[in-house]
């Protein structure tokens, strides 16, 4: 219990009994698969989780990876680590099984790594990455390619990677300035500098494997002009034997948290011997990127989401040992003194990062089973599950890390003083989460996409098809007296969110995108309330089906547990949006006339 | 400017306009002083701040404190801080000049420690205890305790402390067990174990003088037979030379932030040779450390505003030098990139983390000025002002240290990837941040205290002066007519806090403490909020008043940014009270009649 790190009871209701999952067995793509095999899987990652990534949760922070002589040396274990990954098919999980993949659908995957990344995020973002950067190679790159990269690096002998950002362009992918020259030999060579790179080098793989974004020699200017390359560390020479490829790591950066994964900054082609392999057309590289991209989204909220589920059940735990006051009732002072779980102050704590925890995995098995659902669907049925994911990816990646940073905090807080120490994990748990609103687009990036780009592409396609599934949702819960109350809570709030939503469409028409788009990161935190309300309806209504029949006490007390969240997730969450909604249909545009000089003083 | 950590344009805005710190000088208490005297103090203190103590304040993080040999050893500058700080009367500060203090007001003194608190959290700690620990035993000890301690203490030294916290009863003093023998020789002997004592035991000091709690043998149980007393860690014996008072050092611990102090575990009187002083009463201990404690509280917020205007003035820094991205309006991506700070986003956090940092010094402020009444006015007048610290105390203490977490984090959005690494100081603020909510009464303690004890006591009396003393601001902003919808807002917002109290205070007649107190922390934040919006309408009525004469650009800039900041609280802070709201005043008692075992997965 003291190491618990993740609810697997709370994990099989989610993909069992909310997202039934086994549906998914009677397409014939997932037809392979039943509940045993799922099972299997599922405790599987449990053990690997227990037995290899937590117990090395606090050393890979304390003992941060080291440049030493060009090379990255990281935590011994990760060799091991991405060898067991590999083998054990976690790396090739959803791959198909002509790429040699497990074929399981995401949900299912994304269950197993939400328990690696709660038992040690640092650990699981090796294999995460390699997964997302092979899936690249698999759906884009022609078949010398695959022969050459895709097996070593579903094996886990070689880490991959997604090289982006550069120093001069952070979010700014437009200005990515990597050149790439084309040869005559078929391969380019690569010139620039990229920063941030996760696991950009390190010791623990044979080879580091780069997807990176570069402007191929004369191309036009701007994001039509990117292409995306496959750049190895290490390439083979004609006779078969890895040489360098000329990449050098000119820096690792020291962090706050996130420790046990080096973040490098690489110098690419210093020497003009670089070489890249093109992956699928030229200019496209943007477009081919954001597959991973996305990915890599949904990957961070279920990091924020993990690392909030680690440090909620260590408060928890701590909570029901740590004996202190009384009951307000109670004035005896030689009365013995009552667990903290027992003060309502303490049980609003753990209630609200339950709420997030629960509601965040909730919202992130809804965009993998979204994910899941285009492989099964009829083709013209595929368009809307890949609006609802695009609209969504936003939404789980937001919600998850802000809302992360603020369960962690009451992690600590629930500790006090101790929970500040390093004798406890959730300071560990706070610094690890900082980094979510940032790595792989930034909450105004994301606010910005949602609004500026995914709510009104296709004339507002995605938007209403999940106003169908809230409605779907809302529906099915009207058929328990017990939930009416959410559902008209859901309904008024469903209605403010079209509301604003049109509102500031028509300003976008009238006022131009400034203004528009200038308070995007609110209405990202006002739409991301709103959804997991709805994930928590969603989650109630199997919580209510299942308490018609017969339960054992431990059962008993889950769905009660899940029942007194949900309404305090509507009593104390929802009702957030009040605030949201005033700022965001005041008009009043405070930071687009706001001059930088006022700030001098 | 990188290095600027404090703005001394709005201390003297907050001290010579809107509180008009000269107009104490009419009193003869503080007659002596004058603007020249309160500017050279000021400038003296920024001095100070920019050699002594911001040069390390990340030496003082990654060289933490160590227990060697039974000796707490800290970054070898804390003994000459201790020093200049006792040489400079900045110890002694607002003692009075019979004490040989220098016998300042506390907001003139308070705004200096903002700047040591904003230089380097960790090193103003040390002569800010000693303070408050100096002025307990000036407060109430007799002519021995104030000869032998008072000056080593006043000089810098000797070190204060303040000893509480058990490792069995944390935030419950009523189960305070340390006990106190007294001895014919008029001393007591001391028994017991102190934990997360601040500056407990450092070797930058001559001597500790521990403040300490405990229970005279034979004392009435619960917090009526606490009495305090003044516990050195080394006494002097009948020759006058000094040997240990049987204090030992069990353990430091190792923490987040705030690395530069040392929090220690002590064991009291393992020989049974621990020597105490009673300070004042028996059994009235309690109610004399308050006084510590409440000064401290105030130096807890004063540290979190301080901190997150140093993270802010980092993040400012970098968003005005950073170059990325361009106006959405500019589709050109061979034009150049625009520094960040043009973008509406990024103004946004930047408004944000000034409306926080400005909006708590302004309250910590006022908080000041009431401490100075307190000296000042007629004795019949004195209660008001006593009643309104009291009150606003565990108010300015919270919305400073729970904004300051959200401040600190957005400093550290502003720079992205760059602010997680310790190449930049905001990752250290934030982490430094993190221990205000727990400190000197956690965040919940805070909540029940404010709900509780301080908005009833004497019938509501502190609360009637508190909606008064907003009344009065309303009164002179609506001269202005710029301020109408700020007034109106207010007015609305002061409506609805008056409202939940009453119907809070009802609850609490007609159901119990329990159910009236299960949300005392939201309370504590809606009271903060509207707090907080009193002050910046305080501030808006005097940058009216300036705006009325010639300005400097310079100058007309600065008060331009004040009313942004304040329109900016006004459209995107103050309605985040809606939600909070609508819970208090919901009735559903969740938090009380949730079940621990429903926490069981």
């Amino acid at each position: 219990m003291a190491d618990k790190f993740i609810s697997i009871r709370n994990v099989k209701f989610l993909l069992f009994e909310v997202f039934d999952v086994l549906s998914l067995s009677e397409h014939p793509y997932f037809s392979q698969h039943n509940q045993k095999i799922y099972n299997l899987v599922l405790n599987a990652a449990l053990k690997l989780s227990t037995r290899l990534l937590h117990p090395i949760f606090e050393e890979m922070d304390r003992n941060p990876p080291e440049l030493i002589a060009g090379q990255v040396k990281v935590h011994p274990a990760v060799a091991g680590i991405m060898k067991e990954f590999g083998q054990g098919g976690w790396i090739a999980a959803t791959f198909p099984a002509e790429s040699n993949g497990e074929q399981l659908p995401s949900m299912v995957a994304n269950a197993c790594f939400a328990m690696f990344f709660a038992a040690n995020y640092s650990a699981g973002v090796y294999p995460g990455l390699t997964a997302g950067a092979a899936r690249l190679i698999d759906s884009f790159g022609n078949e010398g390619l695959k022969k050459t990269f895709l097996s070593k690096m579903l094996s886990g002998q070689w880490q991959g990677t997604m090289a982006l950002t550069e120093p001069q362009a952070g979010s700014s992918l437009t200005d990515i300035a990597t050149t790439a020259l084309p040869t005559v030999d078929g391969y380019y060579k690569l010139r620039g500098r990229k920063t941030f790179i996760s696991a950009g080098d390190h010791d623990g793989a044979e080879n580091i494997v780069h997807l990176m974004l570069a402007r191929i020699d004369g191309a036009p200017a701007g994001p039509r002009g990117i292409s995306l390359f496959v750049v190895p560390k290490m390439r083979l020479n004609e006779d078969g034997i890895p040489v360098s490829n000329d990449i050098t790591v000119s820096q690792i950066f020291h962090k706050m948290g996130y420790r046990g994964t080096p973040i490098a900054e690489l110098s690419i082609g210093d020497k003009d011997d670089c070489r890249g392999y093109l992956l699928g057309e030229p200019h496209r590289g943007l477009a081919y990127m954001f597959q991973m991209m996305n990915e890599e989204r949904i990957g961070v909220g279920l990091g924020a989401a993990s690392i909030a589920s680690a440090a909620y059940y260590a408060a928890l735990h701590y909570c029901k040992q740590r004996p202190q006051g009384r009951r307000l009732t109670d004035k005896d002072p030689a009365s013995p003194q009552i667990a903290i779980i027992e003060h309502a102050d303490v049980k609003r704590m753990l209630l609200f990062q339950r709420a997030v925890v629960e509601g965040s995995f909730s919202l992130l098995m809804q965009c993998s089973q979204y994910e899941d659902m285009t492989r099964v669907v009829l083709p013209e049925e595929k368009s809307r599950y890949r609006l609802l994911l695009e609209l969504l990816t936003p939404v789980a990646k937001t919600y998850a890390s802000e809302m992360g940073i603020l369960s962690t905090s009451q992690s600590i807080q629930c500790f006090g003083g101790y929970g500040y120490c390093q004798d406890f994990p959730v300071e560990q748990h706070f610094r690890d989460m900082r980094i979510h609103p940032i790595h792989e687009g930034t909450t105004g990036i994301q606010g910005m996409d949602l609004l500026g780009r995914k709510v009104v592409m296709e004339n507002g396609k995605a938007f209403a098809f999940f106003l169908e599934e809230v409605q779907c949702a809302m529906h099915s819960a009207r058929k328990f007296p017990a939930l009416l109350s959410m559902v008209n809570q859901l309904y008024k709030a469903i209605k403010q969110l079209q509301d604003v939503t049109y509102q500031l469409v028509d300003i976008a028409h009238k006022k131009g995108p400034e203004i528009f788009l200038a308070d995007a990161t609110l209405y990202l935190e006002f739409f991301g309330i709103v959804t997991v309300a709805w994930q928590w309806l969603l989650q109630s209504v199997s919580v209510q089906k299942a308490r018609a029949g017969e339960l054992s006490t431990a059962e008993a007390d889950f769905y009660q547990g899940k029942l007194f969240t949900a309404r305090y997730y509507f009593a104390y969450e929802l009702p957030r949006i009040s605030g949201l909604v005033q700022r965001l249909t005041d008009g009043d545009p405070i930071t687009v006339e706001m001059k930088s000089c006022y700030f001098s003083d």
